[in-house]
């Protein structure tokens, strides 16, 4: 039996997850390489745009878990897979398969723009379809035929969309009105990737999660949604690897 | 038919429900006036201490949907009953039952001292056992069937304990082991509930929380955990009614 490769550029924890909906979760983190999307305002371009290449190792499932052992200890029974793109990956199952047998659980960030059956074994999956800003475009029937087969599957799943601006507010309140029934959340964007001071950062972030909250409060049109912010910002600001 | 009433202390809404299991929520909040405890550090203390008494209206639960409507208007699907212990209400399933009927959700946190049949009804119930920097005692012969009767019958259930010091670490980390298949949150306790400056309360809370994140992270106990502030009181410092 051959063994299968994932490209991993970080693996990290443990620490909290800082966003969506398991937003304060003890997890590690694993994030792989590579991504069909190349966002405007990616917090993690080094994933895909070159800058990280030399981080990349090409590690099978056991060699994974290993690395988490040797970082994380016994301190968790949490991991969140992100990227890039982890959708990308159609070997992921052998990793999910792994770390369930070990009693962790698995949560998972994707755009929505491609489906694996893995899905269907995450635990916590959050489907983030980029707005306009994002420069990227939506694959619609893509995205129907994942939250379809989530839902009919009654998989645990949510959707979050990222707003910087008013037509990504338009792009939120259309993706909640074409999918009423996910669980559905709203985080204001980081528009600083920048700003080496938390403090001064932090000024900022909680000015726009405020003015998102406002917006969102006198809307009619989303009112079963969940407004997070990011917390690991608002903590450590745009250090990466925590 | 006589309707009952219920002792309101405030109504307000639509913001954001700043902590636990529904944290970031859109949601209207019921207060109820009340209380079977006197935690020390209680940050709603006017619900029981006199203090509030000529703010408590008693109202049926045709006139608190009203009066939720007369302040939220058409904005929400989602409110929240607090206290006090609204666990003290016999009669609550009547503003539960009214408000399903309207397609709203209902969540509501309570401490665990006592049992009402309507906690099945909840669509999203927090325990709220008191550490022993509180002053309180907790029965755990109470919380043990409260804990047992929602399980069996699948309710969506979280257990939160508010930390401040090691003892009530000790504390949480008791709960956890006497319960651990119960979605489990940690919250650092504000021990200022007089600072007028939100931003000079903001930096003492951050430090509070990354201090309660980096002890949870180190500890091999408290594993399957979520660390979570409260963002209403980094938003809007020690303020009522938002």
């Amino acid at each position: 039996m051959t063994a299968n490769r994932i490209p991993v550029i970080e693996i990290f924890g443990p620490t909290i997850q800082g966003e969506g909906m398991v937003v304060g979760q003890k997890t590690m983190f694993v994030r792989t390489a590579g991504c069909d999307y190349s966002c405007a305002w990616c917090d993690s371009a080094f994933t895909w745009d070159g800058t990280g290449k030399n981080e990349i190792r090409m590690m099978t499932a056991d060699e994974i878990v290993a690395a988490l052992r040797d970082t994380g200890g016994e301190t968790f029974s949490h991991v969140t897979v992100s990227g890039g793109n982890p959708a990308l990956l159609a070997h992921l199952d052998e990793l999910i398969a792994l770390l369930h047998r070990e009693g962790i659980e698995v949560a998972l960030e994707t755009q929505g723009s491609r489906w694996q059956d893995w899905f269907l074994q995450i635990d916590q999956l959050t489907i983030s379809p980029k707005p306009p800003s994002s420069g990227m475009n939506t694959d619609w029937a893509v995205l129907d035929n994942i939250v379809e087969s989530l839902t009919a599957n009654r998989r645990s799943l949510s959707l979050k969309v990222v707003v910087f601006d008013e037509a990504d507010w338009q792009y939120a309140c259309g993706v909640h009105k074409r999918y009423p029934h996910v669980p559905f959340y709203l985080q204001p964007g980081n528009d600083d990737l920048t700003e080496a001071d938390p403090a001064l950062l932090l000024a900022r972030l909680l000015e726009r999660y405020k003015a998102l909250v406002d917006k969102t409060m006198a809307s009619a049109e989303l009112r079963a949604v969940r407004i997070l912010p990011q917390l690991h910002t608002w903590l450590w600001g745009n250090k990466r690897g925590v």
